[in-house]
């Protein structure tokens, strides 16, 4: 099992930085006046691991309602694209044999050990190019190990491309440890109503390797 | 698949019905002023439907760091209590058969239509009595559908007796269509770090239905 999941922490890595956007847990009750510790969160639902909804690209989009009721498993295929720099093409991933339906997985150089913390304007994404590729794949969805699926790109193509098509936008992953190859993608979405978009928990396992775990429960 | 998790949206039930710890969603940008649409979300860590840390009942408990690393996946029992009036008591919990080292599922009225939302102060709780019987199955965990595992217990002993046996307590659940049974609880935790409770997805399959669903992938 590969925990791909960021950590939400006040230093993780966020979109290009930005202080801003830097999630607050902030202590409302504690000890000193009461009997019990409670927090609350204060976060951009784009923080870490998540799911962009239509409505956060396209302005008739829908919001994340159309999720909610969504299985959490999917077939899952991760391509190895540490070796790209600036952004992947449509050129660099015809180089590999993607999989139909799938949900792909692209991993980059930013889920390099502090990559993405020492160079957060600069992250790996997908560009138009490579969005327009992945399209004649049918794919489920898109995961990436950055922040944002794109950057440097006027009027936002990729995410319009992939949106309006109904694949789905997952965006802060970590995939150091994770080698290419076929998995099981467990995703679990925090289940906000109306939202432009669903902060995540997200998993991969290997093929028969949940069925291993359920077999010992009987 | 039964997705037993609560929305999140400013009108869910939230603990006794108290008005300052309804969830915000605040959109920080749109479409009349950029080119997306982003929001925000505020809450209370322990919204809807949630784990508590023992952080969050022991003044020398751990953080919700001890909860990243763990496996989603439960073997769960469903017990349908929804008779019981004001609380849970060993004298109820005795008439089952529960099994050992399972994830416990306590089904109460508080799943019954609008039961929260009317009387959210009278939700249905577990009681010390059902708690202390409740430690000698060695349980993983107890989930039950209200906002809080307990109330009127001066020093909140069902938590502390819970928490202080590594026993995971879940809150918020939502399970009227739910029969009693035997099930796989899929448990996913937003991996925040240094909380005194996690805000979670949580589904229950019926024993078999997950290996359906990953056959349909090979």
């Amino acid at each position: 099992m590969y925990d791909i999941s960021m950590t939400i922490k006040k230093d993780m890595p966020v979109y290009k930085g930005k202080a801003e956007i830097r999630p607050e847990l902030k202590v409302v009750r504690d000890y000193s006046d009461g009997d019990a510790h409670e927090s609350e969160i204060k976060m951009n639902v784009h923080t870490g691991t998540h799911i962009d909804a239509p409505l956060h690209m396209l302005e008739d989009g829908e919001d994340s309602n159309i999720f909610l009721q969504q299985n959490p498993f999917y077939q899952a295929q991760l391509l190895d694209l540490s070796d790209i720099e600036e952004k992947i093409t449509a050129a660099d991933l015809k180089e590999y044999q993607i999989k139909n339906n799938v949900f792909l997985i692209l991993k980059t150089r930013n889920s390099d050990k502090n990559y993405l913390e020492k160079t957060p304007e600069k992250f790996i994404y997908l560009a138009e190019s490579g969005a327009k590729y992945l399209l004649e794949k049918n794919l489920q969805g898109i995961g990436i190990d950055s922040n944002g699926i794109e950057r440097n790109q006027a009027e936002h193509p990729t995410h319009k491309k992939l949106l309006k098509n109904g694949v789905i936008i997952l965006e802060g992953l970590r995939l150091n440890v994770v080698p290419a190859g076929d998995y099981v993608l467990l995703l679990s979405l925090l289940k906000i109503a109306n939202s432009d978009g669903l902060p995540a928990r997200a998993h991969l396992f290997d093929q028969g390797e949940i069925e291993e775990i359920l077999k010992s429960y009987n």
